[in-house]
């Protein structure tokens, strides 16, 4: 079956795009000898963590015990759950799944340490623990320096936890400075932040192995920073526009996209697509005008959107679109926007080659 | 089971504010001798469909074929596509559904009510049909007056088609006045423009036995509006945070949220949920701050989230909340939130009373 026999609106994955975004950057952290452990909220889906593993990343990372129930349900092996988990509840679902796979969870805190301490040691079972670090972001984690060192000797001390060393996630550079040609300073800043404190670890005597960082907009910078062991990027499998905005990569470099029908063209300026909010999700970025980027079409701008419909501004164009036309959207934020689809479409040379189930889509428990 | 043993994030809905919602606004629609036919789009689940024929609605609305088609699947009977649907593929999905189902559907370009006409036609059978009319949405449908009297004449023509009426959607008023305080000059303009319309088609000898409006901010006004056969409002069921900065009801009367657990706090004035944009989607208003409602927290700003991270900010309130503390949180927008989720979990007086799958959740095509 081709692409264009497809019935819209359909998520499409470009299989050559996608495989080469994933050996790009696995090349890139092999030769930079850092590990690869991709965030796979971007997917959800585990035949593309299967290629991310076949092409040498040493692991995945998740956000929620769901997301790394379904993972190790696929197969996967070896899941950082890099979230502070909390509650009885889903320690006890870690602890059922350590069993099965080499399992670590990020801590940021002295009361979720406890907790999870208590689940694993009351069985004499052990659970590999990161430190998050607050490197800039402002959600959660620990600041660097000293409150790490605090936290860091809370969780040596505790039975059930083995301490690995110290995460963070750096998606703050991007976001403040808004330009990949902006953030050498801040990755550098960034860097020295994780370095010094797992440093300041070392001289108490807390054995820190993995200093991991990870967002894919600072990825190739980062991995050439002194003392980073491990990078988490998560969109780079598809990128997006935000990522496009941001100068990550060129358009063409984006493998997911949203396949709509033109279904109304009240006036020549305007058209109206089968695809809204509940095909592209209602992110909106500074750096990404309207809704997406309509592919194949300057002229043509992705003005607004209910749940379904998206509207054209043809200002620049009209008369460009007609009733049926198909249009190729790139969504501003690829990972809210898979988590739409209970499908995705993989397809190579315009013919379909597979039809991927998005099974780990909706598990934010 | 209680509210409080079920792990979060949950997806809730409070029956007896459902039940109030749904009564209160099926009386406004008899009391007005208007035909009420809700649009499922907010809650996607058959169940509350069947609440709402039950309680007096005369049929359902949806957007998509998909939705139609799980909505007859679950036993509802009439049901109002009110969407330019187009494709070959889809006007059979529409002829087939219309053998098991009393079925309509909206039209407002004469490509697409030729194509429709040629898939019932060949078959010798018949599908009722709604001129959709743009009274100042900007969105889909033909203008007001002589476009809609054109475009009638041709469905009028057409074997396969029966021409039932005209109907608009006037999301506009609310986006574009912002309070339900001042709408009572735009809804009566509304009304009169579908009024004149189908007198125009009328005076022509077209039959117009439908002028169907459709929204929940307007919904007590145009429904005393003279002309006015039939209202279509959605959020209604449920409301939303959108709905109570409008001014449309008070907080209390919102029936769906989401409950969390705080899983971070990195400083007394923030704390961290672990819901974000993959439970609430990352709609905006202009009349809501942030990310949605804290309720029962008057000082806690939803200030920002990510996919799995909802931070809030506690600066005038500081300390208030603890990690493993519950907290409840009225969406932006309603009918997105509820595409995210698989399941809402219906609770009456803290005890849970049903689970019940969003069957029609994603179904864009």
């Amino acid at each position: 079956m081709r692409l264009e026999d497809l019935d819209t609106p359909v998520a499409v994955v470009n299989l050559d795009k996608l495989e080469f975004n994933i050996r790009e950057m696995a090349a890139r952290m092999r030769e930079a000898g850092v590990c690869l452990r991709p965030h796979v909220k971007t997917h959800k889906t585990p035949v593309i963590a299967h290629i991310q593993l076949r092409e040498g990343a040493v692991g995945i990372t998740v956000a929620k015990v769901g997301e790394a129930e379904v993972m190790a349900s696929a197969g996967v092996e070896d899941i950082f759950v890099a979230y502070p988990v909390w509650g009885e509840a889903k320690w006890e679902r870690l602890r059922r799944l350590s069993h099965r796979v080499c399992l670590r969870v990020g801590v940021d805190s002295e009361v979720l340490a406890e907790g999870l301490s208590q689940v694993f040691a009351q069985h004499g079972e052990k659970i590999a623990v990161l430190i998050k670090v607050d490197t800039g972001l402002g959600r959660t984690g620990v600041s660097p320096g000293r409150p790490a060192l605090e936290l860091a000797r809370e969780v040596a001390r505790l039975p059930g936890l083995e301490l690995k060393g110290i995460f963070t996630h750096e998606g703050h550079i991007i976001r403040d400075f808004g330009s990949v040609g902006e953030i050498d300073g801040p990755v550098r800043d960034v860097a020295r932040k994780m370095r010094e404190t797992a440093e300041l670890l070392r001289r108490e005597g807390i054995e820190v192995e993995e200093v991991s960082v990870g967002a894919t907009p600072t990825a190739h910078l980062m991995c050439r920073e002194e003392g980073v062991t491990e990078e988490r990027p998560g969109t780079y499998v598809f990128y997006d526009a935000t990522n496009v905005g941001f100068g990550v990569v060129p358009e063409d470099r984006v493998a997911f996209s949203v396949w709509c029908t033109v279904v109304s063209v009240p006036r020549p300026d305007r058209a109206v697509i089968d695809g809204g909010t509940k095909a592209f999700s209602s992110a909106r970025s500074p750096k990404v005008e309207g809704m997406g980027l309509v592919r194949g079409m300057e002229g043509a701008r992705f003005a607004w959107a209910n749940e379904e419909h998206g509207v054209l501004d043809l200002s620049s164009c009209p008369g460009a679109l007609r009733v049926g036309d198909r249009v190729e959207v790139v969504p501003v934020h690829v990972c809210e926007a898979v988590n739409l689809w209970d499908e995705l479409v993989a397809v190579q040379g315009g013919e379909v080659e597979a039809i991927w189930p998005v099974l780990a889509r909706g598990k934010v428990w």
